[in-house]
């Protein structure tokens, strides 16, 4: 089947840049929300991603035949796909898709006959269940939903859905134009077809789908990075090395922009003492784990929460 | 104290590189070889590190106030010290270094007048012991021994060394003038005096040294790259997603120039066998770590050992 008519459940930061990327790929796009009041603090997410592609075209010429060029890859296949033609082209869908984009609050005019809908509602699995119950008997018999749930399984949600077939999960990174990530995972019904489909859609809006063949807590990204931090907190845990010496040693040693600490001041470190506190070996307060956990506890108590207290390993202006 | 005279023992791959860097940086530096033809042996390695720093040096104009400069960062400190005079003066410290760089097989002269000792031989705990005992009464009272070593630990070489209080290791990585990582790691009784000493010739040299404060067992980076290979190869081995989606989601998730399955082809797919071997949960032929382990043997008697083989998990020409 193909896709056409795309619309996105939410508004919040990330329904805004998914619903943005389909339609400056060309879908037309509509964004859902459940009241005015969202639609009206959607409206200014949208003024921004238009404003962030706006810039990032104006930039565009610097990257034509540079060696190392640090572009949009959802804008741009390759680098020898990038001319000044190209990037004119892509003005053009930009202010196409800022004018076209389509919001409404009204159930009938978003679902009746979308092909794609793509759920970015809060992460509460109430919430979601309550809104898949809601659309069921609105949508075409044909259309996929998907869900961008970041905790949840989509063995979770599909009950709820009315046609589990066509549900699985298009889990997307933040800052989607450049980190053009999309994790496509279903459950153990979801038709291959639709799976298909929906990657093909993710490749359609300049996204690499990574495809989860078997539900999995965590997709692919968590999975890896979850360890990888666990490691460099057991090393700080256990005093073997400064959190900076860990991050440059990391970074140096594996060519990687970021450093363990450096993105736990990202993430925030109460998520992370909240992740953190669910492992066994973190409760026994003499283990690196828990001697991590404890030090964590005690940079949290003291406000270094990360990037978005101005001060976590590192100070941020 | 102050290092002026190096001698590196042994002409591998990496002791080839760090000799050559910290002649290089200035320091008179000697490679002890333990016979004639292990010198003859290591001149055509510091040959082809010769000619690597006389290319990238002759690149180097490329990167003057180059917005994503992919500089070597022991030649510079930062893309604001990259101009012509600052590369005309290595250009001539890569000549000079080259002209003045000793080998010798004698002891005595390798070793009477040294003020740093960096001890590359091979990776073989009885070999590096005789080494140490062969050289310690023909040292100053005041030299440094630095180890190389990739797996043991300070403590298993200090007793062999005459001076432990002056013994520790300097661990680098592979292609040191780019990936510009020296680990410092002293056992409990190596004096601090010696540990910033060296934690400065590591900088002297265009090193980062990252100190490693209590005995660790894959220093830094390696207690970080296990666990986030282990990460990998669990959902590989529960068939979670294909390595390349692995990869790919990795790479555009973290920034990572390499993926974890990529990582494995560099190290070789005997290594990543036998380190996981001995994971325990890798004994059970049902968990993830097991079927990992079944599938990696698979590849390795169908040849497809990584890059050394031409083919691992990607194809190399």
């Amino acid at each position: 089947m193909e896709i056409k008519k795309v619309t996105v459940a939410g508004g919040g930061v990330l329904g805004a840049q998914i619903a943005y990327a389909a339609a400056f790929h060309g879908f037309d796009v509509t964004i859902w929300g459940r009241s005015e009041g969202s639609i009206e603090r959607a409206k200014p997410r949208i003024n921004k991603v238009y404003e962030t592609y706006t810039k990032e075209l104006e930039l565009a010429p610097r990257y034509i035949g540079a060696e190392f060029p640090n572009y949009p890859r959802s804008f741009f296949d390759d680098v020898k796909d990038i001319n000044l033609e190209k990037i004119e082209e892509l003005k053009k869908n930009n202010e196409k898709a800022y004018k076209d984009l389509k919001y409404t609050v009204d159930l009938e005019e978003a679902f009746a006959d979308c092909d794609l809908v793509i759920e970015a509602i809060a992460e509460k699995v109430d919430e979601k269940r309550a809104f898949y119950e809601k659309i069921k008997d609105i949508l075409k018999d044909d259309a996929i939903l998907a869900s961008n749930s970041s905790t949840f399984m989509p063995s979770m949600l599909k009950d709820f859905t009315g046609n589990k077939e066509r549900f699985l999960h298009l889990h997307f990174a933040n800052n989607i134009h450049r980190q053009n990530l999309a994790e496509v995972m279903g459950h153990d019904t979801t038709s291959k077809e639709v799976i298909d489909t929906v990657a093909q859609f993710a490749r359609d809006i300049g996204m690499y789908p990574a495809i989860i063949k078997k539900e999995n807590p965590g997709y692919i990204l968590n999975s890896i990075l979850v360890p990888l931090l666990d490691a460099a907190l057991a090393l700080y845990g256990d005093d073997i090395a400064e959190p900076k010496d860990i991050d440059m040693d990391w970074k140096i040693g594996s060519g990687s922009p970021k450093g363990p600490f450096e993105m736990i001041d990202i993430i925030g470190i109460t998520t992370v003492i909240n992740v953190t506190s669910t492992r066994e070996d973190a409760k026994d307060p003499s283990s690196p784990m828990g001697k991590a956990l404890k030090k964590l506890k005690e940079r949290e108590a003291k406000g270094l929460k990360g990037i978005e207290t101005g001060e976590g390993f590192y100070k941020y202006k």
